[in-house]
């Protein structure tokens, strides 16, 4: 047990803090990774400070120096964190005070830990979403790369995992393509309502000092003060919009990944993925297994767990803070590095994939693909849908009869299931007229695929 | 067993599906609620073929007629909605070809159901999401009123459940306002992302025939045609993002509705919550129970739930659609059925809540809760912050022992602990000079209070 | 609005129920379902108060014959359910009252509301894991059925969903069970625990008649009545049991499902499913697809998410009974209605899966799947485990190379990566070899596949 | 990046694994923890392989003195993990090799990391279910003491936090003990899952060594070895079964949490928390903050996050081990970190709670918490239950209007409402007669709380 009591909310108590409740309740093991932020705040809030009249211009320099020194004694692992000071924010103060005297003790002026830790989470976030944003592109600059290059490339499209229509693989690239599309936007709506200043809130009902919040506001580069005190130490929205946003990424990535996986079994073999990015296996010598799709597929578990994490945290907080709200923080840092270390394993693989052109055309061939081709012929020759349909299904029941796919039958085995069909029919069972002639604004076509590639550049352009 | 197969699908098949089977995969009974959009999505996709060359005028025209006869059957309760016909899709065209015979077979040339289900759920959803925007502005217009009638109603603010500082009511009120507003913008977000249209993408590699998607986006106000057919079939990203903004809604109402169950209890007694908002027991006569905010909260669990249940639902899922998907809706339609009546349960409520002032008052008398405003007052008479926590802190210990709060103290007492306490000292320590003290953006000072009501009704007529 | 206050609480309220309130917070569409309970607990309870002398013979056999003729209504859809009523509580007591008179309204006597619901939900929740626990053994017995009759059909096993060794399909399947064993004795504990009675708990602290629980507990096959009132109305612990167990069992479907939807694509084709499983396209003449297993695989989102919303519904609620608790029925339903469907479903199908052998086999003869056995047997000539597996890697990287099998290399190119390899080598390169050495308990060895089988047997036959 | 290929799975490899892949695909900075188990399994394996002819004595004693030196070496801090190795299962066998030579690679002979983890994680968990059941046990007891010695302190009973009937506290802290018991209970259950050998499964198909699986369950204290090496590899249910029993637990903790917090709040006042399980805040001197019983209701979501990770995680896998099961571990170690420091925390915590039982009495005595009893006692009188429940309702609204409470009301004021009441009525509407009078087993009399005092003290002595 602690043998005084905490420094800073000491009067009022009779004991000191229970040893294992200090540990317990301390946070410093996870929030000094905000270190950064903590002291850019404080030292937006000295200088608002000076402006205000309530520190000289001597004490905000003085301020200023320390937390300086403290900055570089973090970084050059000199710093001594102690958890009886519980977290990063009474840390650095202690350690300022202990550098500067007493005016280090001013600092807190007009602000508490409750807007500083709802200032610093916020500072933080915004500078990883801003990685994150990076690294999404980066990671559809190497699709956009990948999917030009198989523009013209045919592998089966497939619902119920079962073979539908030949698409091209560019095209199916620019499908994950999209999805991060929609990704990259919600992280750049999230920050909207990241970047809104929680400082000058002070515990919960605004400070008496006169304190300038658009001075703060400039210099930290929020969008504006948020407009209500109580709301704005309590908030925590942002996070787990964030955890929202995090989880619709690493869905998109178990999807991407369990194609990869698909796609490197012995079975479908339409993809190579190099070694560098496998591992093999402690028994079996022939295993190189797709470590790092499956790795990722498996991570959307635990970002997944975050987001409900917080809504759980979040759910029936009486307002304004409340000591659960500690609890913010964790699943938050591990969304963070979760998303960024995905992303980075992604944007280093994607370029790295190596299509297996004659499998996927060979799977292609396979299992009636061509079927919705044979459907539209015969409704261009004026046929309903419906009843194409049925005539297309009996040739297929036909055709796993007696193992011919549409393309191998003759033109009199294709005309007892309808008059309609002529010569011509067989230019629409192939696959590169199959894929061709779907040559619409988001169809499969290669030209539509280069087009498609062409707009996302110019999107990515766009962004910088 | 029914004695046919299929008839949308039927020509590949040797046997009927199973009773059970036929039963467990239909979704008739839970999407048939998007026959409105469904009709609207094939009027204009009939308009369009026309305008394409594949219908012609009389064609369209006849359907069109037979749909809006099948819609206003539907209205009526004169539909007969079929299992066998598995969705709402199915049983509108076999109704169609059955009122106009072989050109109603014709309609769903040129699209599948993937293509179609997902339009008719983004037309939906993006009605829903509309009217649901409505319902929050009603309920932030009922709080904007309330918190301008109480802007000099003094409450305790708590953190941790325990008094901190005197806050005005109004400003506790406009704290739930700036979550809704947060809500509203999180809507309109999702909203951008649910007005894409994946009319075009037919089963998932787009289609052979001649459409033109702009035609069938802007007849039904779509922002744009979706990008890339794979992903346009497969991408259920608006649903769960919905849900998550859901989720912080709900979360929302969970704090508010967790103040009024405490402010209603016979120890708070903050509020008087009128008898048709509550019910009784049936056993306690004596009871009246907030039923309404209870009720809110506990729907809570149901929307979290519905949101864990799509990002499972995904999770892992290879492109393109599978029939997985079909357990998109339930959860969604459940999620738009549970933020709307909790919403007008809300608008309907907030505006008839009562405030007991006095009793709020004396609340705020009890607990030290002008105990910041005594060590701002010794700061501002030059003691370092932390040194003045302590002198606080010490005087706060010492009214614990003898029952009194710090106003009730004598000067003598207070000077115990600090010579620099001076006959000023009385002014800081009453509720309204604390709460008007606080007057910078985002404080609880009553013209604070006023001026947010008056951003906040300018805000809400820009929507309009 | 409703022109009159509710009748079982009205006394102490001066206006009427809000209609939209009413609506809000009514059960009865609900939690009708229940009613057959609620009529049991009902007769149990008025025989209980005749022994303890709260009601006379002939009371108690009016209100039994009530009920009993109120039971004939419901079954036989007669029954008027009114919203204002609330429940089915107060539905059935409403119509009891209507039928008998004044002794109807004594049958509440030393009971609430709060004590009976959680005994209907009780009540109906054993019953109903009695009828899963049925369907699990059906599907279990299916399973046992088809693992004898595939004992030694030979498949590849896999991990990574890359080839690893060899197993048998018999040996797979009883994987399947094990895990459905491991959920039916889940169920088992649940039950115990869903067990027990609230009733006497009135509504939180007991009633001051003179009870007599044992009675009750005995005539309603309880195993023991609720240790503490105030905990037997607030607990819904065993929903949230219940709802986990299912979750388990559910995720033991998703992986079957996704190894089905595999297993009947056209790259594995290890499995054909029968056409009535089956459902096709409405625009894709050819496909049939694996609908059961998807549908039952996206059901899971279902299951995890009910789950979450009881965790999150019963989260800091303050004891005793709330009205947050009246959502504990839907999902709790809506879980057991899918946990039935999808068990149905799969008992049904696995018996009539057809196994594709020669695929199977064909793949099994790929991919090296030999490797581990290739370093066992250098092993068991001397080698340490780690250099055999060198070894044996670096062979498979010739066998990449040059495109053999390592039972297609001869001798000679076999010996060049270790001198220690002789003739006797082939005899562990053969599938049927491979699996046979694996004969241990756990082992895929068809002979320890055929005495797992025997177990499996003994212990559904113990069950019964 | 690592300028060799890794020493274990190698042979087949052209290129080394990527420095971040490497990184990003290492469980050794977390798996490390399980050292003692993965040592302890070594041994048996090798005591095992010894029996089976597999290695000499000379062979296992110099394993097992080389294991006993590495742990040795991990304890006193002198290991060093390498993260090249991937895990603690490699950097511990690679040390073995290095100590004792060729010997060290032979112990991996008839197993394979994938039976190893899974043993190992089992292991783990199974120690630290007896810790936390040891715990549990120590919070009941103090629940006991607690109880016993708030016997007849009255306080009042809420149902949605309104006044509803007088309690006594004792009972309010055994309905807390019962929570308690049911989460021991499922504990113990889930043990019984957790205690199964997947040793002996190998990758996936069990091995072609002689092992004999019922020495080595012997050695490690299993109850039995796995049935099934396909489903040993692959099963995590026990994890995910800890988590939700977990889950619940936490879920407990989080209802007793929201009670004390609102218990300490200046409103209800009805209990003390000694100042060493709070803490004070940085700005507002006189708080005094449960932190304890927050930080615990916050950390209710961590744990459900866990949850809800690992059925994500498993949600679709194929069999058996795929490299998503790396993410197993954090989240199932974290919940057992937090199970354990918030069952400690309480555990400490709740022997010194201090009751204020004036403040719990007056409570009791406002809110008609006595209408019931004055139903009943009408009832007893001759009234059916529904009309007495009236009478009392207007009684009730009489008492809200001139401000009496029923026992403060005159006999004649009564009598307005019913002439069946009479002078006795005093008798039941004191608080110590409401009590008193709810005298059944579950009942919150005095002589009730004791007896199930003493129903839990046999409980507990019966776990020794």
């Amino acid at each position: 047990m602690s043998n005084k009591t905490n420094q800073q909310w000491g009067g009022r108590f009779n004991e000191p803090t229970d040893a294992f409740v200090a540990r317990f309740t301390a946070s410093v093991e996870f929030d000094q990774r905000m270190y950064r932020q903590d002291i850019q705040g404080s030292v937006a809030h000295a200088t608002m400070l000076t402006e205000a009249g309530v520190l000289t211009v001597a004490e905000r320099d003085m301020i200023i120096q320390g937390l300086s020194e403290i900055s570089t004694d973090i970084e050059e692992g000199r710093f001594e964190w102690s958890i009886e000071l519980e977290d990063v924010h009474m840390n650095i103060e202690a350690a300022l005070t202990a550098k500067i005297g007493i005016t280090g003790k001013k600092l807190h002026t007009g602000r508490s830990r409750n807007d500083q830790v709802a200032t610093d989470i916020r500072l933080y976030l915004r500078d990883e979403i801003d990685l994150i944003l990076l690294e999404i592109t980066r990671l559809q600059e190497g699709l956009l790369g990948l999917a030009h290059q198989e523009a013209d490339t045919i592998m089966p499209g497939f619902t119920h995992l079962q073979t539908a229509q030949p698409v091209t693989f560019g095209h199916h690239l620019m499908a994950w393509f999209e999805m991060l599309s929609r990704d990259y936007d919600r992280f750049v709506d999230t920050r909207k309502r990241v970047n809104i200043m929680p400082l000058g809130a002070a515990a919960l009902a605004g400070t008496t000092y006169p304190i300038q919040r658009d001075i703060t506001c400039q210099l930290l580069g929020f969008d504006a003060p948020a407009e209500n005190s109580l709301d704005a130490v309590s908030d925590r929205d942002f996070g787990i919009e964030f955890c929202a946003a995090s989880s619709l990424l690493l869905m998109h990535l178990t999807r991407m990944s369990e194609e990869l996986v698909l796609w490197t079994s012995a079975q479908f073999n339409f993809i190579n993925l190099p070694d560098r990015f496998c591992t093999g296996s402690s028994i079996m010598p022939q295993k190189k297994n797709p470590d790092v799709p499956e790795l990722v597929r498996g991570k959307s578990g635990r970002v997944y767990g975050h987001l409900f994490s917080l809504l759980t945290l979040m759910k029936s907080q009486p307002l304004a803070y409340n000591k659960d709200n500690q609890e913010d923080k964790e699943p938050l840092f591990d969304t963070i590095d979760t998303v960024k270390g995905c992303l980075r394993a992604y944007a280093d693989m994607v370029p790295a994939l190596e299509s297996r052109k004659e499998y996927m055309r060979e799977a292609a061939l396979r299992g009636f693909s061509t079927a919705t081709d044979l459907a539209d012929y015969l409704v261009r020759k004026g046929m309903p849908f419906r009843d194409a349909h049925e005539v297309v299904g009996k040739s297929v029941a036909y055709g796993i009869e007696t193992g011919k796919d549409l393309g191998e039958m003759s033109l009199e085995e294709l005309q007892a299931f309808s008059d309609t069909i002529s010569e011509d029919v067989f230019d629409v069972l192939t696959l590169e007229g199959s894929v061709a002639a779907r040559n619409h604004v988001g169809g499969t076509a290669p030209d539509q695929v280069r087009a498609a590639v062409k707009r996302g550049q110019d999107k990515l352009g766009a962004r910088a």
